[in-house]
């Protein structure tokens, strides 16, 4: 096999800081136990680290000035997982400049490291890369030309329309856009790993921005648009999914055209999307993933409580029209305020016998580590 | 027309300042004359702005310090251009918390923002914009599976196997990897706007990594390849091209396959392997675009002499072998130290009755606003 690193799911934690040394310091080294960060600033007062796995919202960890002014601090290694930091420089938000891997969270910047091992080996390269393309496509319904991300997986033909693909149409949440689920998300890394091993089948994965203004994320410097078609609420202003973007992957894509061979997932907004999405068109979709969502677990972070037989009458007391998913998988984080009102969905759809449903929590708030491993466990167990 | 901006080439340079006010304060705001950046660092003793309107290596412009910690300077609006600064806090380097525009060169992070007008509107955003995709193929040559980029004109129906485009193979320099010509070069939005506007032809531009050892852009973490085929030179280690690249975009895109529909440029690095590529393959390449090439303006910068004849022998004693190519397109920035040597090839080339020889220069050093404007201009004098 060509590989990049050797195999699928090998580890790159150690061989990647031969990338990053830069800037007169080596950050973040990596040794077996350990992980160093350094930072040179001689005249500064304080600086810390800003560390997503001391806390969803990070504690900070005190660094110590040495020789030079450079300032350092070496952590055990903390669990795998793709962690995110920043350098806080006198109260100052700063990146660090000897680390070249950088994440985008909307507006905000910071740095990444991966600690490869379990469950966070899906986040590493592979070495059956697919491709991400950035798709200009027209929305009739919002009238404006709008950029999505689109992965294909190793193997994908553009020239074969005889072998057919089945879809992923794969919602960010509020405050991301198009280029979330690959950067923060790490989707193509996940499929290709999954794919490679035989775990996850083949597909394409459909990334639009889901806000109703944005002709593409903001990074590319386009104005928002001012006079946008008004909905009922953020969870509810996505019909362009179906009305627009399905027929425009249809046409340009290989790709399975049934409900079979569709599923429709996202995280918090896009998980609310993916349900008015997937329950409207029962007869467009076979799976549905909602993760974390803020409309079904509004009720603990004070909103309305969630009523799904208000939204869709017939959910609970006729559930014959509805009872037609292979999947319906609900996930949340454990300290995440949504997972109440996650879990009693759940509950009520198998009170009232729904098939395919599945439920998962796990470790976290709401946050990427959960919706990276719910997406992860998602494309498991559709398309079978 | 559905339009992003209104029209192409429209400006956006006022409009972008409201995507762009975060962090408690609004940077870079422009008016009509000026443009203001500001900082928020109550502890701050000196802030600056390291501004590439002031240079090729860029002065610092001093901030003043105004009400609760707000450091700011106002500036008179610089000529038409897409610039690139950073805030430097206590001698610090740090990007702009306020402007979500941001580009990587090499493994340095900068802020940008585009004042508009003049050569410069062609590097907004357009209403036409065609897509980019990221790509994965084997390079048998050098035995590793690598990314590349390719930009598909607006309108480009990959289905449509009858319609067939033009071929730009865009090669960056010495430090940049496949991503630096859609980022920092505003490939993209270069050829949106030429081809939107009838002044390039609709083209496909393919922007692969030139650097041996690597598999893709730093940013992805994959680790360089240590053990790498030798080649004679930096110049002379893209064969791959020919032998790997080229036949998988003529196999996987709707392309004119013939030399007349197929172009090599690029710059610094990049220059000089397009020089070997073209005159290698006069045969395959009917338009080369050479770009502020160090190989051969290499004396005035310490390097040995350029020598075509003893490279290409025959280059100017027998020249009916070389003299076949439509356009040999040759520029450089009037203060970079490439020029006399740029500039003493093109005079032997002249003087050697070589045909369709083009040189231009323009303001600016070894940069990207000198290659931008060489690009612009190097996609409207090929394939007509």
């Amino acid at each position: 096999m060509v590989a990049l690193l050797g195999a699928c799911l090998s580890a790159y934690g150690q061989e990647m800081n031969s990338l990053m040394f830069r800037a007169g310091v080596k950050s973040p080294e990596m040794s077996k136990d350990s992980i160093t960060f350094r930072f040179v600033a001689p005249k500064a007062v304080k600086v810390e680290v800003s560390a997503s796995w001391l806390g969803y919202n990070p504690a900070k960890l005190p660094m110590t000035e040495g020789k030079n002014g450079v300032w350092s601090v070496r952590i055990p290694k903390p669990a795998p997982e793709l962690y995110t930091y920043t350098f806080v420089v006198d109260g100052i938000n700063m990146l660090d400049p000897s680390n070249v891997m950088v994440q985008r969270d909307g507006s905000r910047y910071m740095n990444a490291f991966l600690v490869t091992g379990d469950y966070a080996d899906v986040y590493a390269e592979c070495s059956k890369p697919g491709n991400v393309e950035h798709v200009w496509y027209y929305s009739a319904e919002n009238d404006m030309t709008r950029r999505m991300y689109v992965y294909t997986p190793a193997g994908y033909d553009r020239n074969n329309r005889n072998v057919k693909y089945p879809v992923l149409y794969l919602l960010h949440g509020g405050g991301g856009d198009e280029d979330a689920w690959t950067t923060l998300g790490r989707t193509a890394q996940i499929l290709d790993n999954l794919i490679a091993s035989g775990k996850a089948k083949p597909m394409i994965v459909v990334m639009p921005n889901g806000n109703p203004n944005q002709y593409a994320a903001q990074t590319l410097g386009i104005p928002v648009k001012t006079e946008v078609k008004k909905y009922a609420s953020n969870f509810d202003n996505y019909s362009s999914l179906v009305a627009d973007i399905l027929p425009f992957v249809e046409k340009n894509y290989n790709v399975i055209k049934n409900r079979k061979g569709r599923a429709v997932a996202g995280l918090s907004m896009g998980g609310g999307q993916s349900f008015f999405i997937a329950f409207r068109n029962v007869n467009v979709f076979a799976n549905v993933g909602i993760f974390s969502s803020g409309l079904i677990g509004s009720a603990a972070i004070g909103g309305a409580p969630f009523d799904a037989e208000a939204l869709f009458p017939g959910m609970y007391t006729a559930p014959a029209k509805y009872n037609k998913f292979d999947v319906i998988y609900l996930a949340c984080g454990e300290e995440d305020g949504r997972i109440d009102g996650m879990k009693d969905f759940c509950q009520k759809l198998n009170d009232h016998g729904y098939k395919g449903v599945i439920w998962e929590q796990y470790p976290g708030a709401h946050e990427w580590k959960v919706w990276r491993r719910n997406l992860a466990s998602f494309v498991q167990q559709i398309f079978k």
